[in-house]
């Protein structure tokens, strides 16, 4: 089997990437980041995925996005809430973390290289998130054309890397559908942005109201308890 | 003046860098990482240049390279010494990091981005590193290209990032004359992949033959002190 680095945020598009993976026939391996993001919730729902569906290896590794601020998930920024649909698909929000994809891409290119991998898999999507620029696919292509100049691989011509981006183009609706068929248990995941202290997903930021919206459209019960 | 980030490791190239930074008229924000690396001397020579240079500002960044391994310069790997001319400049070498300038251009494109800059300083060297697949001009442009997609300032056409790289086709004994000439003092920056526990340098990897060598051509004595 092909090895293959999965970046699992333990929302609900990565756990779904990390199943289209599996049902790609990959060997998966996990990266999580603890990156300064106010909460912890994310990374237990990381854990509770990657262990679900038998990853080989799961590194959650320690970066430091606070250090140069800017957005709402490492700062003490208010979270918005109860966002028009066109705001939240159209403009760049206050929780988008600058260069996150790149920085979280950047330690997948290592981890890949590393373990022998020429495959990452990451769970973006350009229909929910295209306010966010490293959403984009022309982003996602040129990373990868810069990715296979940077490894001793893109060197050494042992094979090219390929971003794998199996979302980029789903609903959420269709993306919800896919991971029921692949055996998803959406109750580990967590999307939140602005959780209560006892993990309760708030149901009104961007994320929540996308993955509410998603389960409707799917005509499916989202698992997770909302607190209000 | 328009604010520059410049990666500054503490050794001799990116002193130079930062120093040409300055000549050409930008305010220099410095970002330097904890990385991992097996000893604390180059951050405390990042620091010394930093200061000497009168910089804006100079982040310290914790990433953990440590979690993926497969470097000399990370694990417990041995770093090779009195390696000749030819193997040091057409091998990829044990010291190479995976990915780590892909790492450091990303965590520089982030601070950018918060800071308001659309320029970045990187002392990389194709001559003497010609074995790194990330100190290459074609990866280096690469890298701009998939910046200019990745950030808001690129999405918004706030004007476009430039990756600066003055030294990219210098030999190490050009850099130190022109360090020189613009009042950089070597005797605080820091070469050796492998000093001894007081932080004298050992005169035998790669990277103290490559300056060492530097400085002879120069005509110049290196002000460091030497094991050996």
């Amino acid at each position: 089997m092909k090895k293959a680095v999965i970046l699992l945020s333990g929302g609900l598009d990565s756990a779904t990437c990390l199943a289209m993976a599996k049902q790609n026939s990959f060997a998966p391996y996990a990266l999580s980041f603890r990156y300064g993001q106010r909460h912890e919730f994310e990374l237990n729902s990381a854990r509770a995925v990657a262990q679900a569906h038998g990853v080989k290896d799961h590194v959650i590794s320690n970066i430091d996005l606070r250090a140069f601020g800017g957005s709402a998930l490492t700062d003490e920024i208010d979270v918005p809430k109860n966002r028009d649909e066109s705001a939240i698909s159209n403009e760049i929000p206050v929780t988008y973390v600058p260069a996150r994809n790149t920085i979280f891409l950047s330690f997948s290119l290592a981890y890949a290289e590393v373990i022998g991998a020429n495959d990452i898999f990451i769970g973006v999507n350009a229909l929910d998130y295209s306010g966010y620029p490293d959403c984009r696919p022309e982003y996602i292509k040129s990373f990868q054309n810069m990715a296979n100049l940077a490894t001793k691989s893109g060197v050494e011509g042992n094979g090219s890397l390929t971003i794998h981006t199996p979302l980029i183009n789903l609903t959420k609706a269709m993306i919800i559908q896919m991971g029921i068929e692949l055996g998803v248990d959406y109750s580990l995941t967590h999307s939140c942005y602005d959780p209560m202290d006892n993990g309760t997903s708030c149901g009104h930021c961007d994320a929540c109201q996308l993955r509410l919206k998603g389960f409707e459209e799917a005509g499916l019960t989202d698992p997770l308890i909302y607190s209000s």
